[in-house]
C-alpha cells in the first residue's frame, strides 16, 4: 500500500457557527485556541488553514504554541474580508476606503503566512460579486477584483495566493465562480504567484465535474491547493465528504493521482450539528478508504476503457476498486 | 381602479441579519422595538408577523404600544423554534425534552397571537429535517412532524395555525417541504385549525408554479396566508419580490384574485446589504404596479385563451397587462 | 445471503432512441421482438414492462412467443400516451376528442395486462402539464387528471394502476411531479386499485429522498412498483444505476428491505450511447453489490444511530457495509 | 425611437422536431424548403441561420432561391456535427474516422458560408464531453476540442467561426460550457477567427449572468454572435424570449447596446406544442417592447445608481422604463 497523504483542515472546521435563523449560534463561541485545541484531538490531523485575524486578544505567538502544542502545522491563512465592514465587497466594493481596509487586512494575513510558514494566503472574497440584475456594471466589478488581486499579490512576490473560487454565498453571484474564470482572470493579473485553491463542493454544485476542472487548473500549472467535502449539487452545504459522492470523489483524487499531484488533502466542513472532531475522523477515515481504493485500482484497465470513452467498462473498474472485493 | 389590499412584512424584515461568514452580522442588532420603528416609516404597510420571543428586556406592552404608535397591527407570531436549543429539531427532535420545550414555546406564542389580536401562530419548522442519507428513519420523523403539530393545533382550538414549507434551509432538507406535502399532513392531523402559509419564493425554488400551489391550496380550503419576495430558483434567496420573476409574481396574484382571496399582501424579504426601509417601499411599489396591471388584465380574453391552453396568446395579454401600453 | 431479488427492465431499455438533435437516431431502430430479444441476452433478467402499442406489424401472439422463447413475463404494460397525437396533453388534453384516444388506448393496454397476466397498467402522462406562466387555469387542469385517472382505474376494478410520476420533461412542467401530490391526488380519486410506481431518479431530481418518498408511498399502501437509475439531480438523465448515487441507492434499498417490500428490482435506463445489453447487466451487477451490502449491513445498530439521528454513525456503518471490508 | 435591430432566427425554429418520448415527432415533416416558407411569413425577419446539411434532394440554388423569395439572407451555417455518426463525439470522439467525417462537414458548411455570403460558420459540437464519471480522461479531451477547433478554423482565415457553448444536452456534460472555459479555449486556439455565439438561455441555466457573460466575451472582442429564448434555470427549455425572464433580457439587451453591439437580435427557440410563425411573432413583439423600453431607460441615472452597487434604485429605474408608466 502506498503511504497516506497529510491531513489538514480549514480551522473553521472546529468552530461554532451562526446563520440567519439560528442566530445565537449551533453552539458556544470557541476562539482560535479552542479550535486548535479541538484540531488536535483529530486522529491524523497535520495542518489547518488559519483564518484571520485570530480571536481578539489572541497573539501570534500563542497560536504558535497551540499549533506546536498539538503537533500541526499552518499550510494557509485566510484574510476574513466577508466580515460585516466587507459585506458589500472587498476588492470589488463601491467605496474606495473599504476596498483599501480589505488590501490593508490582505497584507497583514500576508505577514502571517511567513511568520508561520504557511503554503500560501487564501483568497476567498465570499462578498465580491452581486445580488441583483442590474445591480452593478460588470466590466467595472470584474476590473476591480482583477486589478486588486494584482496589487496584492505583485506586493508579495515571494508569497502564494490562491484564489478558492466558489459560485455564491453568501453573494447571490459571486466575481471568480468557476476555474475557467478563474483561470482566465490569473492570466489577466499576469503574474507567477497567483493560483487557484480548489473546492471540490463548490466545483460539484457550480456544475463542473471536479475532476475536469482539476485536470484543467494543472495544465495551467495553477493547483496550489485543494479541499474537499460533500453537498447535494444545488448549494455549498459543506457536508462530510464522500457521505454523498463516492464515485466523483473518488475520480478526483485519481485525477490528482494521475498528475503527481502530492499535496495536503485538505477538509473544508461545516459540521453545524456533529461533532466537530468526530465528523473529522469520520472524514478522514473515508478519505483512507479512498486511498486505499486508489492502490487497488487498475489504471492500466481504466486508460483503455477510457480512450474509448467505455464508460461501462470504466465504471466496472471503479467499482471493483471501490467496493474491494473479488466478485 | 380596484382598491390596493393591505400590505403587510415580516418583522425581520427590518432586523439585521447574520450568516456562517459574516459572523458578526450586516449591521447592528436591533431589537424589536427598533424593527417596528422601522417598519413604521415604510409607506403603505399595515400589519406585521413578529417573531417570538421578543429581544429579551422587550415587554408585551411596550410592543402593543410601538406598534399602535406606528399604526401597525400585528397579522401573526412566529415562534423562534429553530434557535440554537432547536438546532437539531423541533417537533423532530430526537430529544423528547427539547421537542417539549418546544411545544412549550408555540403554545406561548398562541398566548401572544391572542393578546394581540392577531390572524395566526405560523409555525416554520426550518430545523425539522435531516442533513445526511441515513441519518433517520423516515417514517418515524414524518409521524413526529404530524403528531406534534396535531397536538399544538388541538389545544387550541380557537386559533389558525399556519404551517410555512420550505424545500429546506437551515436542515439540507426540510420535512414540510411542498404544498401537496403539507395537505398530506394536515388531511393526517385531522383539524380544521392547521392551513398554510404559501411563501412565494418557496414554492418557486421548490420547483412548484406558485399559482398552481395557491390554487391547490386554495381548493383544499387551507390558505391562511402568504408572503412573497424573489429567488434564482435554487436557493431561498429572499430577495425583493418582483426582481427577477416579474411574469410569475403576476400569475401568482391573478390566481389570487380569481378566487377572491382578499388577505394582506406580504413581504418576506431579507435585505442583507440595502436599507430595509428603501427595499420595502420598492417592493411596495412593485406590488402596486402588479396591482394596476391587474385591474388591466383582460381575464375574459386570458380565460379563453387557458380554455385553449394557448400559451402565446396568454402571453401577449399578460405582456399588454403588464407593460400597460397600447401597442 | 439472502436470495437475489428478480431483476426487470422497461423495455424500452433494449430500444434506440431519438432526441430533438440526433433526429436521425442514436441507432436503427427495433421492433419490439427486437428488444426483447435483447432482453433475453442480459444474466439474471426476469420480467420486462412493455410499451404499448407494439411495433406496427407485431401481434400479441408473437409478443407472447417472444417473452416465452426468452424466459421472460410482462411485469407491466406502458401505454404510449406521450406520442404526437397526445403532444399536447392526454388526460389533460385540451381537446375531448383526443382525451377520448388516450383512454381508449389504456383501455385496450388494460386489455393487454388481462391477456400477459402482467401486475398493472403504468400510467405514465408524460404530456399533461403545461409549458409556459399563464398557459392554463391549474384547477381545471388538476381536474382533469384526476378525473380522468379515476374514469380509467374504475372501468377495470380488477386491476391495478400504478402512476409513475415525474418533475418534467417533456412537458417543462408534469401534472403527477411527486410523491407528496400523487398521494394527494389518489385519495381524490378515491379507488383502490391506483397507486404509484416509483422512479428513483424522478424522485431524486425533483428534490425528494427517495428512501422518504418510498417510505411514504408504502406508509400510504401504494407502493406498487418501482424502477432505478442514476442522474446528476439536475434532469431525468437515466443513467445507469449506482453510477453516480451509491449511498442513496442503498438508503432506497435498505429501506424497501426494512418494510418487507418484496417486488422486482427494475431498471429505467436509457443507454443513447451504450449498448444495451452491457448496461443492463453492469446495472444488475451492482444492483446484487447494493443487496449483497444489504446483508451485510448491521441494521440494529443503524436503527440505534437513527433515533439519535446520529449521521456520522450511520454513515460508519453504511460504509462498512458497502465497502465491504474490515477497516 | 431608435430603429429596430435587425431579427433573425435558427431555421430549426420552423422545424417540427422529435424527442425520446415521441418518437414519431410533434408534428410531420418539414423541409428546409418548408422551414423557409414558415420563416418568410414572419413578420421583421430579415435573417436565419441554416443547418447543413440541408434535407436530401434540396440543392443549394433551390435554398438561395427560397430564401430570396422570402426576403430572408443566411446570417449563418450550423453544420449537424450531433446527428447519429457524432452521437459519441464530433471534435472529441474516440473514433479518429469519425472526427475526420465530422470536419469534413464542417469544411463543407464553410463553403456554403461562402457562397451564402453568411456571417460565420456556427459550430455547436453538442455531443463532444461525457454522461458518466470516470467515462473519459479529461486532459485527452479537451485537447481533442482544442485541437480540432483550431485544425477547423486555420484551414479557412477568410471566416469566422462561432463556438456556441452550452452546459449539458445532448451530453449530459458538454466540453465547451462556459463563456470563460470558450475564452479561455480560443486563447488556446490562437486564432483570430474563432468567437463565440452567446445563447442567452444557455448563459442562464449555467448559472451565469447572460449580461456579465456579454460583457465578459465583448471585452475580449470575441462576440460573434447571440440568439434569445427563455427557460426555467434548470435546462435548455428554449421557451420563447421574454415569457419569463423580463428583467435579465432587459439587462442583457442593455449590455450590448452599451457597447455599442449592432448585430442580430436572433431567436432560438423551439415551439414543441406551439405554431411556429405564431411563436416567433410573439417573440419579435416581446424584443420590440424590450427595445423600446431601452429607449425608455434612464441611462444616466442607471450609471450613477450602479457606481454605488444600489440595486433598489437600479431597479426602480428599470420598472419605470420596462411598465412604461410614469408612476
Amino acid at each position: 500500500m502506498t503511504e497516506y497523504p497529510r491531513f489538514g483542515a480549514g480551522l473553521w472546521h472546529f468552530a461554532t457557527y451562526v446563520d440567519r435563523y439560528a442566530s445565537d449560534g449551533y453552539g458556544p463561541a470557541r476562539t482560535t485556541l479552542d479550535a486548535i485545541e479541538l484540531a488536535g484531538q483529530v486522529e491524523d490531523l497535520s495542518v489547518v488553514d488559519l483564518n484571520y485575524p485570530f480571536t481578539p486578544g489572541v497573539g501570534l505567538g500563542e497560536v504558535k504554541d497551540a499549533l506546536a502544542a498539538q503537533g500541526l502545522s499552518a499550510i494557509g491563512i485566510t484574510p476574513e474580508i466577508y466580515l460585516r465592514k466587507f459585506s458589500r465587497g472587498s476588492f470589488t466594493n463601491p467605496d474606495p476606503g473599504v476596498r483599501k481596509a480589505a488590501l490593508d487586512l490582505m497584507h497583514e494575513a500576508a505577514g502571517i503566512v511567513r511568520e508561520l510558514g504557511a503554503d500560501y494566503v487564501k483568497i476567498w472574497p465570499g462578498q465580491d460579486g452581486w445580488d441583483y440584475p442590474f445591480q452593478v456594471d460588470h466590466r467595472t466589478l470584474w476590473k476591480l477584483a482583477v486589478d486588486g488581486m494584482r496589487e496584492l499579490a505583485g506586493a508579495h512576490p515571494d508569497l502564494k495566493f490562491a484564489i478558492e473560487y466558489k459560485p455564491r454565498e453568501p453573494r447571490v453571484k459571486m466575481t471568480w465562480d468557476s476555474a475557467a474564470r478563474s483561470l482566465l482572470g490569473i492570466q489577466e493579473i499576469g503574474l507567477d504567484n497567483v493560483g487557484i485553491l480548489l473546492d471540490f463542493g463548490h466545483s460539484l454544485y457550480g456544475g463542473e465535474s471536479p475532476a475536469d476542472a482539476a485536470q484543467l487548473i494543472i495544465d495551467h500549472g495553477r493547483l496550489y491547493g485543494m479541499d474537499v467535502n460533500d453537498n447535494l449539487r444545488g448549494w455549498d452545504d459543506d457536508l462530510v465528504v464522500g457521505t454523498v459522492h463516492l464515485t466523483e470523489i473518488f475520480e478526483f483524487f485519481h485525477t490528482l493521482r494521475k498528475n503527481n499531484w502530492d499535496g495536503v488533502w485538505q477538509l473544508d466542513q461545516f459540521p453545524f450539528r456533529e461533532d466537530s472532531v468526530d465528523a473529522a475522523n469520520t472524514a478522514i477515515g473515508t478519505l483512507k478508504r479512498i486511498h486505499r481504493a486508489l492502490d487497488r485500482l487498475d489504471t492500466a484497465a481504466l486508460a483503455e476503457a477510457q480512450e474509448r470513452q467505455d464508460a461501462m467498462a470504466a465504471q466496472r473498474l471503479v467499482q471493483n476498486a471501490l467496493f474491494g472485493e473479488v466478485q
